[in-house]
């Protein structure tokens, strides 16, 4: 790689396309979907949307029907809408069938999803694969309901339609592929939903501006379906390709750093992104495959084995706000989305810089008349082994500059900048 | 393994059958020996009793003389006998030669034995392989001796007889072998001594109740002699089908759980042994095999090389009564005896069931439509992964059962109910 | 080995050697390394001087001229020597050009050294590489110099010359060697220079008694050139043959003992160093590589990968003395330099007695008749497991006595002694 570029993206510039995908109706198929792939395309020109039929086998799944809907809320006996999708979408479980029905209030509550202990939180629920109608309320709304009759409404339909998911190759110099995917299928939720994609989308404009040494390849997807389906069409050519991948989710809130292992816990993505959470700088968190909900699920699956991590902020179910109406722009802020985009570049970082290199010297070499170690000899100076000195003598030949980085107990970039430094005195040279 | 069927046998079972063992006069040869697996073969018809001559060499040893004995007591000037092997026959140095002899008091203490710090036990005293007499007494009666002649009469002899051993080979489907050693050579001690052949006993009427996958070596022998004659006949048959053995000791009090490791620490016994103990429920010790006492001294010496790990409840030395007239049924009882059954049988649960499996489907299957997954997506559901989940992605073909109960915290009762659901839905296939 | 004779090398004989090394102007060339290797040279007379002609490349470096000094000193005004190297030999930087100069005192301030940190002490400063002159002082004296004029003289030079190493070739009954390296290139300081080789002087002396089972290499060298150069000469044969090296600096004070890991921390040198360390019955530190200074830095620098430890009592760097003019025998001890004498015989010890020894008997032999274990068995005796019993447990003819020694928890000589007296029983045998 040459030198990195430092990035002049903004946590505000990344903020302010969150707040634009925010309010679209997505789901795991549908116009939401398409929509908000064609907000990223204005950004990332070469992506590419992609189709797959509804029935379409993936593995042991099929793509599931395409869900539409235009209408749907809940009328009281006085034909007032106390309930409406138009106010959020989170009100309708996700999937719903088309009902127009009126019933009594205890008819009504089997199909009335609330949660009791955060009462002013509209809850997310989804209903891919059964077929059901449901609304989701504030716990609050939903006990000062009175007993009587309603009218429930969903104007939906499910239909042979299309799967979209976004793909975007960017040609490095090796065919080595470093791989991302983030999801596109949650509504109007900020951090485990809009982080993700947002993030990504600068992430890749960033790459655009590098003389890359690896192919990026980039997927924004329906979560589950999308990636077990993506996989079923390029497994083959992943597997022989990417040597480190991440699954970016929940990358905006502020508050801590984590990752989630991948299942075999000692990948290039393990090492890579567990040696930039030790250098965040910030309250930190390694989760185990143990605590996955991604799609780390399929990437790291027995014989996909493909070498993933997730990489988040504050991981999916770790935070009190999350799969709530209240994940919304107080989660997520300009700062927690920099962070999110920092941490994914300074992995990013690691892989394109991170080479086997070997000392051209037996022995130290002369540093002094090169004027890179102290011609006087004297207390505190002649014995001091510095970074420089550190680099040198641990490359090998076999062992890669993490891992150097690692071992002398520095950050990559400080690692970096000594190989660099050493490679421009001819003193170190490239081994791999 | 077809599935393990729940043992009816209880405690108070095994612990009468200790009572019926504990009273008899057993030594590394002789006639108790005989006794003592004649008890035995009552409940499990199918074991042989082995006979190997006096004389016969095993490796650096030769098995000794036989060892009888009739009579043996000390009578004081009144010509009262003080001290009685009739009344409990550790009164007798195991392996005394005959005497009969009158003695100032002290010529006599030169042949007692007793226990200063543990004044009202009688210890346990044994001289095999050296011609000695000795009686054992409490130290109490021991310091009331009053100065005076004494006459010592020991009716025993020493002659070319043989050694006796037990040996039950269960067949199971394939020639690999689980193998069982106990000892049959102390006299009326609970604990260590009765405990051990009594759950050994009960064992194996367990596993004649099941479909065994592995075929069962269970040998009842005197301690060190007997396991290093067994060696000397069996050895390299041993060596090419036992894939993990237990010496089974002191598994009859109710206070710890034990192991002694193998001398390597990482065989397949011991991985086993250390699992069961882990999910055991009450407080555990885990030895080095620097505190080994018993048979695995010869199952895991060099050359020989056995996959064998101790498994006690109190091991041998760790207890204040062992080896001495107070290893009775206080310290020995039902619940320990029970403890001490259901802690072998859960470590033959594990190697019975302990197979490697692999996914029948690339990336997670569809568990919704299957009835294994709600398919209501909600906080705390949707991203839910459980025990069947878990045995799903750790099931690479490569990886056994047991370690993926470890990797994910589980007992292995509980990945093998998972597994064996997984199997019922075709998800995972055998693939050792 | 036969078996090791205990030394009779006394602390205060080798102090009596350092005190006559200590004098001596010594550089990385010239006279005082001369004179130096011609005293070890009086007790090791088989020990070769060795010239390297100034301007021979080694690797990346030449051998610098040799440098030569006369007379050096500052006089004040009234013509009064104020410093002067005849009464301190580190008053002068080494390698200093030649001066005779007037100059203000503020001039003169910037060829003065002292630390202000430490008033009392006269600073040790080098110039090997670059033209300068200069003097060290005390900042006692340095803060009471009055403004006004000053004469600074050196009458030194520079010219081509030699370079001068000492070496010990001391055969053993395998061509494979033991490497040991000291300086001899600082001028009269006690702990970090003359403690080495006065150390390996009588450690020499010590191995001139032994039947070696190895070759011992000795080399007495001036610090980082030296090692150097020797390597530059002598590397393929060293890689071949060397099997455990020890670079011994600083082994003089009675503080600490304390080694430098070799840069893959796992060498036979390290496991041999460690042990000794964790049996030296004293206060001990380990040093990671990272913290290494002296010729370590080249033998285990990456193509030469030597396997060498840094042996020291307070290691440089590590003690408040440390290149100053304090380093003095008020550091340096007879119980200190006995204390690094015995810390590096003990090292060599366990590399001259570690053998991979195999049982001869399947099952432990019966080492009652061999008067090696009780015949009478009671309670605290049958199970008793002792040296003997772990060391022929452990010997499978694969694990070398050392990491037999590690296992059991005891030191190398206890394990060495029980090895011995079961060869003499023949139930080991060699194994390498």
């Amino acid at each position: 790689m040459s030198e990195l570029r430092t990035s002049e993206i903004s946590g505000e510039q990344i903020l302010a396309f969150a707040k634009r995908l925010f309010p679209i109706t997505r789901s795991i198929t549908g116009e939401g979907v398409r929509e908000t792939l064609r907000l990223i395309q204005d950004i990332l020109p070469e992506m590419q949307i992609h189709e797959v039929p509804s029935g379409t086998k993936c593995f042991d799944w099929s793509v599931p029907q395409e869900w539409q809907i235009s209408e749907a809320y809940i009328e009281d006996a006085a034909g007032r809408r106390i309930v409406d999708f138009k106010n959020h979408n989170l009100h309708v479980v996700s999937y719903s069938t088309p009902v127009d029905e009126v019933l009594e209030l205890d008819e009504l509550q089997k199909h009335l999803h609330s949660l009791p202990e955060m009462p002013t939180a509209i809850p997310y629920v989804t209903s891919y694969y059964a077929d059901r109608w449901g609304f989701c309320l504030t716990h609050e709304q939903r006990e000062s309901l009175k007993p009587g009759r309603y009218r429930a409404v969903i104007k939906s339909k499910k239909f042979d339609g299309v799967l979209n998911y976004g793909e975007l190759i960017m040609k490095g110099a090796s065919k080595q592929e470093i791989f991302l995917s983030t999801y596109v299928c949650h509504p109007s939720m900020a951090n485990n939903e809009i982080s993700g994609p947002s993030v990504v989308t600068y992430i890749a404009k960033w790459l655009a501006t590098l003389d890359r040494r690896y192919t990026y390849r980039i997927i924004f997807i329906p979560e589950t379906i999308g990636s077990i389906c993506y996989l079923s069409r390029n497994l083959k050519q992943m597997k022989s390709r990417v040597i480190a991948g991440f699954n970016i989710s929940c990358v905006g809130d502020d508050r801590t750093y984590s990752i989630i292992e991948s299942r075999t816990t000692d990948t290039l993505a393990d090492r890579v992104a567990k040696h930039a959470l030790k250098h965040v700088g910030a309250k930190t968190k390694v989760h185990t495959f143990l605590e996955r909900g991604s799609d780390e699920r399929q990437y790291c699956s027995p014989g996909v084995d493909l070498p993933v991590v997730g990489l988040s902020r504050t991981r999916f179910t770790s935070y009190p706000e999350y799969h709530t109406s209240l994940d919304d722009f107080s989660v997520v802020t300009a700062p927690g989305l920099k962070g999110g985009f920092d941490f994914v570049k300074a992995c990013l970082e690691v892989l394109e810089g991170n080479h086997m290199y070997v000392a051209t010297q037996l022995c130290e070499p002369q540093l002094g008349r090169r004027g890179l170690y102290p011609t006087l000899g004297a207390r505190g100076i002649e014995s001091s082994v510095d970074d420089l000195l550190n680099v040198l003598a641990y490359s090998d030949g076999e062992t890669d500059l993490l891992q150097i980085a690692e071992t002398c107990g520095i950050s990559f970039a400080t690692a970096h900048r000594a190989a660099q430094r050493l490679l421009g005195e001819n003193l170190l040279r490239l081994a791999d």
